[in-house]
């Protein structure tokens, strides 16, 4: 390509992150609160298997088989398919709700909030993820994650990678698709983006599925930027 | 009523602000915008014609005669219609978009900053507004306002005082009606809140229209609080 990261710097204007996995550790903080509610549970192998409920779950959303259903209920339903399992349907309604909840009370990268606040001084920041507005905003008051405005699939009734979410990002805007750029660590999702004229920063998560399930983060073609972190994104940007 | 502020306090979770006239100053903004581009101009009548054409806008859009339409559009269809009486139909396309976007340039009254901030500390923040998301996010981004989320009449696809948006924001964040409270400077919304179940704090803004068209501030009876101004908020809601 024959843009430079400069260029991007200067026509840029917003910054939309994809947020589980690629500014939270979803699997790390849902395996600590396996850890503090069921010690004798494989929390690993539990956060595992509640998020791979997650795709198939909004597939039956956006196929039409479910009306429009927010992460938190998504989650709640693979929840009560999963416990028997694991040993857990001892668990009552009010601890059932509580372990839903882990997800509004996930924790951020280390590098998230000291970058999020630099990139902050020169891009506006909004979250694109298809957790629900109110899951976003208690993980962004607990976390101190700095966005400028929460973003959802709930605002656009669609999740990504359906086009009208990252078309729906800079139309909220009023900004042509490159001026927004998504930033995240799944190819599907910057695939997605892409398609859309949106730019793409792909941000290395290695450990998302934790240290014994390390992920392939080699470089794949198509994207503006690859970082090894997010405050490689605020360099690579410029971001002071 | 029985309850007392410490009730409030206790039960309430999120705070959701009117912003026009609550938060920012639309009518010195306006003035202030109108008096650099052209000095000829009476900046105070033109900001108050321009405001007066705001609810006959929305009333076209919950009538069904407009489609769904952002105020940004309905600023700029009002303007249009304006320029003429205040001799500046010589205003060119980028001229007439910028003076649009003034309504992202607010200015927040003095003590929004403040107040917001100490309030935060104890409560969800959120934007409940007419205004789009884009807009709410660009004066937030300007001003320095301290929102954890912004919620708009663009999310729920309707205008205050339309039931959706009150009942819409509890429903963001799973709480009940009356763990909700709203603030405003404005009886009619606050009366819309209250009939959905919300609490409510009215906030005097006597200047709202200018010096020279003091408002009546009285309390009204209904309102669960009446406050002089958001730190009296931040005051009687005991947020240091």
């Amino acid at each position: 390509m024959a843009t430079t990261n400069q260029d991007f710097a200067n026509s840029v204007q917003v910054l939309a992150f994809d947020v589980f996995g690629t500014v939270v550790d979803w699997h790390g903080s849902i395996t600590r609160e396996m850890q503090e509610l069921a010690p004798q549970v494989d929390g690993s192998a539990f956060a595992l298997a509640w998020r791979a409920g997650y795709r198939p779950a909004m597939a039956r959303v956006m196929s039409g088989e479910l009306g429009w259903t927010r992460i938190d209920d998504l989650h709640r339903i693979i929840l009560d398919g999963l416990l028997a399992r694991f040993g857990l349907d001892h668990l009552d309604e009010a601890q059932r709700q509580s372990l839903n909840r882990a997800w509004h009370r996930l924790d951020p990268w280390p590098d998230a909030v000291p970058a999020l606040t630099r990139l902050r001084r020169h891009y506006t920041l909004c979250t694109l993820s298809n957790g629900n507005i109110g899951l976003l905003t208690n993980m962004a008051k607990r976390a101190g994650l700095p966005w400028d405005c929460i973003l959802s699939a709930e605002v656009f009734h669609a999740y990504k990678p359906d086009p009208a979410t990252y078309l729906g990002v800079a139309r909220v805007f009023d900004l042509a698709p490159a001026q927004v750029m998504l930033v995240a660590a799944h190819h599907d999702d910057l695939a997605g983006a892409r398609a859309c004229g949106l730019r793409t920063a792909y941000i290395e998560r290695r450990e998302e599925f934790g240290s014994a399930h390390r992920k392939d983060v080699a470089p794949q073609p198509g994207n503006d930027l690859h970082c090894r972190s997010l405050l490689d994104l605020a360099d690579q940007l410029g971001a002071a």
